[in-house]
């Protein structure tokens, strides 16, 4: 066998687009971790793998090595297990809705949330934003509280793929974030070391998300399914539209209020229709529902107060306020807020969803540097969806900040955000394509 | 004025190939210079360049800031000067023989020298290899050297333009040497600190130039040509072919050998050639010679022995071994010669560049490792040229090396790079195009 490539020659020959073996690839990642390759050869790595790409062999490759960075969870004999997983996007509020909801089908939620990564939020992040809670867990109390309360999300753990942790700072922190390959074989190897047996991935698609259009999407659940398959999990996708902000809510405790409103049955219809259907194809994939019947069971979890119950003893268990689902007054709120005003009378035609996130993490709800704490009180607050009537200067958004300067730079940001048309567009569907594979 | 963007914001507005300010690239690149960015955000947006290139105006501006990073000679009252630079090739051998030979016509050549990057060659590697060369000098030694002798190359000083030395170093680790913004901001930058009034860039295009095709090369002559005019210098530029090796000689000593033997009237036509077209042009723009006349002076300046002459005062001015001009046994030789025979019988259609100095790159001429030294005495000579009739078995190039085992691989490397056909292919010209810009 040949000897691998060195990390530099690796980097050469995924840039012009020339095969690369799998032995390299692991290879560099493990000198990477252990310090001997630089984060400058990673990141120039990732930025290949987000402008043209890098080929299966090569992200199934470095699936591997994430996963063999550390140990990985055993989970069978919990029963059932899932882990509803999101490719990130402007408001990402679903797995706050759909672990519970899952959970309270009879799937043992086992999950390892993200944090924000440029534009986009994270389900941590989120969490955090609910006074008291404890996103870092011990491993031996997660699977506990796995078992016995029937969910938990925690924070990257440092045994559990921590290269993926480590990848996902570096992509952060360099600009190196939108990939296929890197996003497939970040999830997936976080979700193989923390040991569900079915999981979910939704894929955000748009300026929304990091994923930029259908076939980069469709490309990227393909990859997916492959890192699954030589897993032995089984794996369901949704390919969901994020070209506008989902729901009404981007910022780390506003998304704590709105998945309230949706675990009480009320809420935004897009942030509803996509958590049911995660659920629902979870419950379906962990088989605690018969196929064809999750969707149905997921609405009627919420209608009945099931998923709510489930989301009470979920936080509680990891010592937060459950009165955040019922009361809103239980949440931090910012103390300043800044009317976004419409720049002119129609309808709303759309809302760039890019652009809101950008104002959004300017304002404190994400990071623009890498050791910069998140502000979870920050964020932007839609007053207006697409195909609302507004007339010129009435307040389509409302930015929550902790300083006025900086909140009044978010106002300038999200201002650009708003087309306003003569006539309403057509409503888009909020779940554009859904999909197996895997074991 | 608007702050200007944080690293990570100006990354990721070039990757989705936005336009950004040139305040923010200059805050970019001294941050990055200060230590306050890392750099893995400088190679994650090198690879931007590599990839999708970056547009004018941000190449100026990191033009400029690799300017402003250290000091900048002035060197107007030595009289007529000039730079003949290159964009770097398998076969870096043009300066070595353009430098002399432009300054027995009179031009006095104060000249920053590279080194090796990926897979192509550096002159001051090369003038290394001259047993007792100083290749760094203390600036005043440098200016009396340039005014006394008439000629000076050196490698990068820590005070002239230190910011291009380490961006060079740093995309010679990360794979991201090839981008005609990032070549052109750092020929540019180098020759404007070290003060010639006329500066000529050879741009070698072709798989074994870090310029891939004529587009690109095209653009880096314009590119530069806008910094030239920024800057006030006078520009001469060659697109020249690099898909097949410069000369015959691919490795240090044996490219001072080959510069040596046109220096004495011999050696390869498409060295000798080359050699002329930039000592003619930059003598033009310097404006020693009458515009139209700079070829035929350089051609006779060869035959008569005037830039042997420069060249060896030249060496003995940098305490070299002027002997290297004379007597191939003033260089240091390989304890190894392996040689690479034809695959077939026939004539040789095309000799892979890039292959041959990947070959001459691992047996020790070029670097893998960023810390690794190089060899003087590696690398690939070829016994053939384009069109030549060959027979199975018999020695095409010969592997220079200091370690068997190394040569070995070499030799599997460069065997793959012989294409052999029945008939015998067209000759290609060495100059494709040339060209002016700037004051």
């Amino acid at each position: 066998m040949a000897a691998p490539l060195a990390p530099v020659e690796l980097i050469e020959r995924s840039r012009r687009g020339e095969p690369v073996d799998a032995a390299s690839v692991e290879a560099f990642v493990r000198a990477w971790l252990e310090g001997t390759a630089s984060d400058a050869l990673m990141s120039a790595w990732c930025m290949v793998a987000c402008l043209q790409g890098i080929d299966r062999v090569q992200t199934q490759a470095l699936a591997q090595a994430l996963v063999a960075s550390g140990d990985r969870l055993e989970l069978a004999t919990l029963g059932p297990t899932g882990d509803p997983q999101s490719t990130g996007g402007v408001g990402d509020t679903t797995a706050i809705v759909a672990a519970p909801l899952a959970a309270s089908l009879g799937v043992r939620i086992a999950s390892i949330g993200g944090h924000a990564q440029a534009h986009t939020g994270g389900t941590i992040d989120t969490l955090q934003a609910i006074p008291g809670f404890l996103a870092e867990l011990p491993l031996g109390r997660f699977v506990r509280q796995v078992r016995d309360v029937g969910i938990a999300v925690i924070a990257h753990p440092t045994r559990l793929a921590p290269g993926d942790r480590r990848l996902r700072e570096l992509r952060d922190a360099t600009g190196t974030v939108p990939s296929a390959a890197l996003v497939a074989a970040s999830v997936m190897s976080a979700s193989v070391a923390s040991g569900a047996a079915a999981v979910h991935v939704d894929i955000r698609t748009g300026t929304g998300g990091v994923i930029g259009d259908l076939d980069a999407a469709r490309a990227t659940a393909d990859l997916m399914a492959g890192i699954a398959e030589h897993w032995g999990r089984s794996l369901r996708w949704s390919i969901s539209d994020a070209s506008a902000p989902l729901g009404r809510c981007i910022g780390n405790a506003l998304e704590v209020t709105e998945a309230a409103e949706v675990l009480r049955g009320e809420g935004p219809d897009d942030l509803r229709e996509l958590a049911v259907c995660v659920a629902g194809d979870l419950a379906e994939a962990a088989e605690v529902v018969p196929e064809g019947e999750g969707r149905e069971r997921a609405e009627k979890a919420l209608t009945e107060g099931d998923a709510l119950a489930m989301a009470e003893r979920w936080i509680e268990a990891q010592e937060g306020d459950p009165a955040v689902w019922t009361d809103p007054g239980a949440l931090p709120s910012a103390p300043f807020r800044i009317d976004v005003e419409a720049p002119g009378d129609g309808a709303v035609a759309a809302i760039d969803a890019r652009g809101i996130g950008e104002a959004a993490r300017w304002v404190g709800a994400g990071r623009l540097h890498a050791d910069q704490s998140i502000d979870p009180v920050a964020g932007v607050e839609l007053m207006v969806g697409i195909g609302d009537r507004v007339i010129q200067g009435q307040p389509v958004a409302v930015i929550h900040c902790r300083d006025e300067w900086v909140g009044e730079r978010g106002r300038e940001l999200a201002e650009t955000c708003f087309a306003i048309a003569p006539e309403a567009a057509e409503p888009r569907p909020i779940v554009l394509e859904r999909g197996r594979g895997g074991a």
